[in-house]
């Protein structure tokens, strides 16, 4: 098979997590007989540095004319970089709302699990992380808070600013759909995450939620209060399968099941359209106080492209083939410096890399 | 002093936990030489019942005509009870969002912290429960998402619904220099919490804490992502004093904040007005399954009439007197059953009230 991947490094430790990630995709291409080709762009601070827009339109028209994207991660220090001096929509993360929206990845899965050989650095007690748990958040990615009208202005005097929430029933039932699809490929459990007790756009998500659930009688199905949620993410993560929700709310609820894990240098995230294409990124930020040391935990980037050649590809005995190496690195005892014990073998982002590769 | 105490029982097991309050009050009053004079009202499904309405207009006359309100929790089971068929703005949790908004209770107080004695309750790792935490949620309860215009309509044959969230600088201003007067009486750290990547109500609300912020110099202060702060509750909990945040956003990391100490039935809540107006109600929720049985803790409406006395009527000698009470009554080993572990003596909702009178 021949892949045209548009590669996205970013910012921070984006160059260094992502080139581990193709050298994976190389070792699995030669092993499975594929080739990966890539196209680098621009996005993010770097884009900002050499184009004075954190995306170009040309950056949207090649990533739209690829397969699939693979991102690294964009951003720097927001209290010393230059680029936070710009307004709002000049910042890097201007450049990441504005890829989700032009390629219309609204789709964002957010695995959350719990691996075996890193229970030790999940924050829950002992009791809570022995029964393991393995999620997937289902989050709206182009609709909602991030993409409704918003305006600043004096109102009698009077500075007042307005952000809407927006939600059709189309957007609603599109992801739902999409969760549920997935939970038919694991655990066949959905809960659904609002605030029906107060907005409106909750209550039509509940009632699309509910339309699309009659089509998946084997999958078994609850409404969850956001607030209420944010708790059980906590007291009880072992009862979450798929957890389908808007993007704001996703946004803090996934941040929250990452830190559960213990192990946010470990979790991969797609972003999926309608079709096949997709963008695949590690969950994680740019971490600009490691960048460049060779410290970074390339694995969710790695599992990032295994997301890719899953979903985009199809290739699942390939994406299997590296989340084993994956796991068999992991009780092989090798641990970049976020997730490293004692009793284990500290290595650095290439060396990492390495060794996944030489487990494919 | 006189006192003048609108108290709202309530649902669920509202009643008997406000009945456990008062009796403690009345204990205070007795010691001190104070009066409590009690009036009770009606809200949330007990008003349904009664008045086909979850909070009448008469009964906000007469909470507005009191001191203080002391409220018990209201609304019941939503998948069995009757009051969840009805359309939304006759549920219980209408008659609350109305008296919050009728009595401008604009910030609402959330304490979260571990009691020593609960730590085993706790469901993070031990490591992070034995550096302990202590702090203070202050949630913009009038505005944002919960007040803005909403509506659900067809547009082009698609259901489409729309929440806004609206802040005007006045609204910011107050709530973050309540923060800030209550940081001043702590550990003098803000840590405001918005989403300024994506939303203007956020920036402007990060502009205006920062005016509000030169007038407190001796105030560390700092600006959090909602996003992150949701994983920072998990990882370090020991970092935060006071919490600063808009409605959505507070009532999602209450919880969350809630839920970390294990111990929800310890946690008192306070909603204050521009004077020294309050209504004061435990963290909890209803608790239908356990109403009517003597099993509930009735220790957090004990905290929350606590906090009246100390914010409503000044009476921090008296306040002190039911703190100690009840850190004595857990130093003696007696605990309700959602916190009772081995070694401890399992009282029920009517003898731990007995317990702490003793001890007042
Ligand atoms: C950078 C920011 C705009 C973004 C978001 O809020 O979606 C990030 O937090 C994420 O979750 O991918
Ligand atoms: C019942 C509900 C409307 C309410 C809220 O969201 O404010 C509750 O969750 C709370 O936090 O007091």
């Amino acid at each position: 098979m021949n892949c045209n991947i548009a590669v996205i490094k970013g910012d921070g430790i984006g160059p260094e997590v992502v080139t581990q990630a193709m050298k994976v995709l190389d070792a699995v291409g030669e092993k499975f007989g594929h080739t990966f080709n890539y196209e680098q762009l621009l996005m993010g601070g770097c884009s900002i540095d050499a184009c004075g827009v954190p995306l170009t339109d040309e950056a949207v028209a090649r990533a739209k004319a690829s397969d699939a994207v693979l991102l690294g991660s964009i951003g720097g220090n927001t209290s010393t970089s230059p680029w936070y001096k710009l307004p709002p929509e000049k910042r890097p993360e201007a450049g990441l709302l504005k890829i989700r929206k032009e390629l219309g990845l609204f789709a964002n899965l957010r695995p959350a699990n719990l691996y075996e050989q890193l229970k030790g650095a999940c924050p829950l007690k002992e009791e809570i992380a022995d029964r393991g748990f393995d999620m997937m958040i289902m989050r709206e990615l182009t609709g909602g808070l991030y993409f409704g009208a918003r305006e600043t202005k004096e109102v009698d005097g009077v500075m007042t600013a307005v952000d809407t929430l927006t939600y059709n029933e189309n957007e609603i039932r599109r992801i739902a759909i999409k969760g549920f699809d997935i939970a038919m490929k694991r655990r066949k459990k959905v809960t659904s995450v609002d605030k029906a007790n107060v907005l409106d756009s909750s209550r039509l998500w509940r009632k699309i939620v509910e339309e699309v659930a009659k089509n998946y009688p084997e999958v078994t199905y609850e409404h969850m209060l956001v607030d209420n949620c944010a708790m059980q993410l906590v007291k009880d993560p072992a009862q979450f399968d798929v957890v389908l929700t808007e993007n704001m709310f996703g946004d803090i609820l996934s941040d929250e099941a990452s830190m559960i894990t213990g192990s946010i240098g470990m979790l991969a995230s797609a972003s999926l359209n309608e079709t096949k294409f997709g963008m695949y990124e590690p969950s994680g930020g740019s971490a600009p106080d490691i960048a460049g040391q060779d410290k970074a935990n390339p694995i969710a980037t790695i599992l990032s492209a295994a997301m890719m050649l899953r979903y985009t590809f199809d290739l699942d005995k390939e994406a299997d083939a590296i989340e084993n190496a994956v796991k068999q690195v992991l009780v092989d005892g090798f641990r970049t410096c976020d997730i490293v014990s004692e009793g284990t073998t500290l290595v650095g982002c290439n060396e990492m890399g390495d060794k996944i590769v030489e487990r494919i």
